[in-house]
C-alpha cells in the first residue's frame, strides 16, 4: 500500500485522515527534493513518529530498476509525505502509476498547494494562465522560454504565477566530479527571479512588462507570508525574509473589477 | 477576527491547524452556495460541534450593508467553513478585503481544492491554461465563450480543467416572482456537459475535439472517486454516479512523455 499524503504548505496543514494514516504506517517517509523542506521535527512532533527521509533515487529510482519506496509499498504499508499537494510534480504521477502497474493499493491525499492560493491578493484564480517555472541560470545556461510563456499568459488578458527554482541536496560540481562530497540548498529570491526576467524580457524584445505593477509573494500559506506590490525595478531591490518566494506577474487587459480588487487588498493592508 | 477554513474535498481533510480554530471559534459557519454542500452531519461530528449555514446574502450582503459574517467578525472570533480552498471564488477574496478595510483580523486556511488535484491521471500540472467554467444553458440563454478558452489552450498545447456548473438552494422562477418559496439544487453531469461542449464546438465550427480523448471525473479526491477516458461520443452516454463532476480536455499538441502517462495510468486500472 503506498499512501502519497500532501502536507500542505504548513506541518499543521497535515489532515486529520492524513495523520491517521500516517500514525499507522509501516514506515512514513518524507520527500525532499521537489520543494522546499518544512521543519522536520515540527512535522515528527504533529504526526508523532520518527519520520524517514527520501531523496531522489528513493522515489524515482536509479539504475533502472524499481525506487526503494515502491519496492517497500509491494508488502507494507508506505506513507509518503509530500509537501505541498502531491501530484503537481511529474515524479509523483510516475510514482502512481508504477504503483498501480504492480498492483499495490494506492491512496492519494491532496492537499493546499501554491496553487490553491491563488487568489491570495485579490485575483479571480480563474484568470490565471499556465503556470511558469522560473529555472536558475547558469553561466551558459540561460534558457528564456519562460518570458514567452508569460507573455502568451500576459497578451491573452491572463495573469502567471510563476514558481521559482529551488535546489535541494544538490551536489557540487566538484561532488560530481569525486572530488568532495558537499551538497547545498538553494532557493530563488524575488530579487534573482527579477533580474532574470528582466535579462529574459530585453532579450526577447518583450517592453509591456516594466511599467506593470507585479507582486512578490514570501511564504504563501505560512504564519510569516508577506506581499509586495509594485513595478519589477521597485521589487527589484527590497528584501525580503526566508524562502519560499514567488511573483504573481497579472495582466495589464485584466477586468476592471478585479484589478480594482487587487488595489484595494494592498491599499487597505 | 475573520478565519476562511478550507475544508478541502472530504470532511476528514480539514486540517489539525482548522480544526484548533474551528472548536475555539464564537461561532462556525459552513458556505453553503459556491460549492458543493459536504455532508454536514459528518462535518459537524468531525469538528465537534453545531455549525450554521450561510448563504449568499450571509456572504456577500444584500441592501449594500456589509453581510452577516462581517458583522460579526467585527467583535467575534467567526469561522467560515469553505469546500475546497478559499479565495479561489472571487465572492472569498471581497470577503477578505472588506474584512482588511475594517480592521478585522484575518487568517485564511488554504486546503486542497479541483485544481490540486488536476495531476490526477498522468497529467503535468504545468501542462494546464486557464480553468474554465461550463454554464447551464437555458432555453435562450446559451453561451459559448468556453469553447474559444477550451480551444485557446487547445492550440497552444495546454490541457483544460473545465468545471461543471452548480446551483445551490437556488430559487425556481415563481419563487423570484413570489407566487411559491422553491428552491433546489443541480449539479452539472459529465453528459450535460458533454453536450453543450459539442453544441458549442458545432456553432463555432471547432471540429478538432471530436477525435481525441478526454478525462471525465467523478468526485474527484473523494473516497468514491472514479475516472472515464475516451471520445465525447464514448463518454456522452455513459452512467455516472453523484456529484460532484469534472472534465479535463487534453491537448492533442501535449508532449509524448505525458501522454505516454495518461495511456499508462488507464491501461494499469
Amino acid at each position: 500500500m503506498l499512501t502519497l499524503l500532501g502536507l500542505g504548505l504548513e506541518p499543521t496543514d497535515i489532515s486529520l485522515k492524513g495523520l491517521e494514516l500516517a500514525k499507522k504506517a509501516d514506515a512514513v517517509y518524507l520527500e525532499k527534493y521537489t520543494s522546499i523542506v518544512l521543519d522536520e521535527t515540527e512535522i515528527e512532533r504533529v504526526i508523532g513518529r520518527e519520520i524517514k527521509q527520501a531523496y531522489r533515487e528513493d522515489i524515482e529510482g536509479s539504475d533502472g530498476g524499481d525506487p526503494l519506496i515502491i519496492k517497500e509499498a509491494l508488502d507494507k504499508d508506505i506513507v509518503l509525505l509530500v509537501v505541498g499537494t502531491p501530484l503537481f510534480a511529474t515524479t509523483h504521477t510516475e510514482l502512481l502509476i508504477r504503483a498501480q502497474e504492480l498492483k499495490i493499493g494506492i491512496n492519494v491525499l491532496h492537499n493546499a498547494s501554491i496553487q490553491s492560493a491563488m487568489g491570495c491578493c485579490g485575483f479571480n484564480s480563474y484568470g490565471f494562465g499556465k503556470t511558469v517555472s522560473i529555472p536558475f541560470f547558469i553561466d551558459n545556461w540561460r534558457p528564456y522560454d519562460f518570458i514567452k510563456n508569460i507573455m502568451t499568459n500576459f497578451n491573452n488578458g491572463l495573469h502567471t504565477l510563476c514558481l521559482l527554482d529551488i535546489k535541494i541536496n544538490e551536489p557540487t560540481i566538484a561532488t560530481l566530479m569525486g572530488q568532495e562530497n558537499v551538497r547545498y540548498n538553494r532557493f530563488m529570491t524575488i530579487n534573482e527571479a527579477i533580474s532574470q526576467i528582466e535579462e529574459a524580457a530585453d532579450k526577447c524584445g518583450n517592453t509591456e512588462l516594466s511599467n506593470i505593477k507585479i507582486v512578490g509573494i514570501e511564504r504563501l500559506g505560512q504564519k510569516t507570508e508577506r506581499f509586495a506590490y509594485g513595478t519589477l525595478s521597485e521589487l527589484k531591490d527590497k528584501e525580503y525574509g526566508p524562502p519560499l518566494h514567488s511573483i504573481i506577474i497579472p495582466s495589464a487587459h485584466g477586468n476592471a473589477m478585479e484589478k480594482e480588487c487587487v488595489e484595494r487588498f494592498f491599499a487597505s493592508r
